[in-house]
């Protein structure tokens, strides 16, 4: 389903001839993803992810393979790419883009409770630590300007309520002043569906191509809006509590954190229904897109605009 | 028993806030290695091993750092470094040298049979290839040089037909040429409690603090006579094949290799045979040092001497 260019046992051996990592001894195609084709491949050495890249940019993906490489390096259980003998990352298969990473371990929890959402906390905080040392710069692509500009596209499409809501919203986030926040490398999709648990450790973090730089609240209101919600939308308070104390036992919320931080979780559940209500009201011929009912995304702005329980630390 | 400096609970959770790991939650010595004191680390984010360097120069710390973290952007299962903040490998604790580094699975297996030592010759040959691209450089520092002026400082000690034995080998191995073979970095002391064995795959190659720049060939030596032999020091045939066959489908053997083969295996049985008479004969005050026997590598040495089955590959 999700194998979208083949790859041969026959090719793969040839190519894997650029590697330092042994002779093929099992090809699996991966029933999951929408943007790439995945593959499990073992060696006589070791088992690792074959990637080829279907719709991102050649261009692109330097940025993202020199992502997971660094936060690996810093100790973060990602699917660090492989170097091949050149010392390179990328190279080309099956006339695609293609990377080998490392494996990882574990499966996802679509119902995690307060411990699993601490350690999602504390992982997260030391993902923007780490990536604070990264070099490469890319903002991020779904960042005010792309909600904005996707507003404008979808505003259309919806019932006259919807529209009021978005209006509302768009001139909130507007006022909001967001250039005291911290900055830096955020994975900005960091649902439940990206963490696998291996025991009750992260086995691994996946999915980073939507990462870019941005406020790192930004990430953190994206996350706490999946991993912290009953199934109507609300925010759970164990949930809630436990990801937010272990961020900030990690990374210390600053003052003007806490005061952008209501206005954050907006923009991140704007977000999630700017882009599934494009994905929904202006699909593009030849994409292959999991449709997502955007209204969950909207129904959890509604919620967010209500109000909620504020960020850990001292009130400045 | 090899843990030589203690660290406490709170100082290492002191120094772990260097890092994006996470928070420590469990902290184990591990009774095994000589020339380090080592430490299972466990945090909120993952689990590590804490070396705390005891005898090698801080100075000479970063080749082997960077090389187990070059190795493993190359896939090999070696215990890579992990990079603090401010993205540095090595720090400082109880007052030693300290690095994080990956925590690897496994156990060693002292009775391989052919399959696994045909895993090791493929393993060391990707590692020989990926080390190619590796830019610092140490001389092995069990080398030529030293193996004379080792053997000229233990040869007083040994009976008359030891000594014998040793002029011999040293005026032999003075005539060899070895200016043809192919150099790279070599792990050069691949010994089976090297590896770790996780189910059939490698899980993790360890203990590279002999490496260093020599002919890859002197390697492929070390680690056969070591995996390839009978309690008695006869090369067992089953596995030698394995274990050459497997390494030169990943990294032909050259016509130079093939010629140097007899002599490179002498070397290596000479350079174990050396060091541990030194350790033997010349035990240094203060220093810890698990003294095996040197008759071991003497017998093998011999055993050698008196041929050996080529290499594989068509005789040139």
């Amino acid at each position: 389903m999700s194998v979208f260019t083949p790859v041969t046992p026959e090719a793969l051996a040839d190519w894997l001839r650029r590697y330092a990592i042994g002779r093929l001894t099992d090809l699996q195609g991966i029933p999951a993803g929408v943007q790439n084709s995945n593959f499990f491949v073992t060696t006589t050495l070791g088992r690792y992810v074959l990637t080829l890249f279907e719709t991102i940019p050649r261009a692109e993906l330097p940025f993202y393979l020199h992502l997971t490489a660094h936060l690996a390096r810093h100790g973060l259980p990602v699917p660090a790419p492989i170097a091949d003998r050149d010392n390179e990352y990328l190279g080309t298969l099956s006339g695609k883009p293609a990377a080998l990473v490392a494996r990882l371990s574990g499966q996802s929890d679509m119902a995690p409770g307060p411990q699993r959402c601490a350690r999602v906390g504390a992982m997260l905080a030391g993902l923007h630590l780490a990536g604070l040392s990264y070099g490469r710069r890319q903002d991020n692509p779904r960042g005010a300007a792309w909600r904005s500009a996707t507003a404008a596209q979808v505003r259309p499409f919806l019932p006259a309520a919807e529209q009021a809501l978005l209006d509302a919203e768009l001139a909130f986030q507007a006022a909001v002043r967001i250039d005291e926040l911290p900055r830096g490398v955020i994975h900005a999709d960091l649902f439940r569906d990206n963490i696998l648990w291996d025991g009750e450790h992260i086995g691994g973090v996946i999915d980073f191509y939507f990462a870019g730089r941005d406020a790192l609240l930004f990430d953190v209101a994206v996350t706490v809006n999946d991993w912290c919600c009953t199934a109507d939308g609300e925010l759970e308070p164990a949930r809630y509590h436990a990801l937010l104390d272990a961020y900030h036992a990690e990374r210390p919320f600053t003052p003007a954190e806490r005061a952008a931080w209501p206005a954050m979780l907006r923009a991140a559940a704007l977000r999630f229904w700017m882009s599934r209500a494009a994905d929904f009201h202006l699909p593009r011929a030849g994409e292959m897109v999991l449709v997502k009912n955007p209204d969950e995304y909207r129904d959890i702005l509604r919620l967010r605009a209500q109000g909620v329980p504020p960020l850990p630390g001292d009130p400045a």
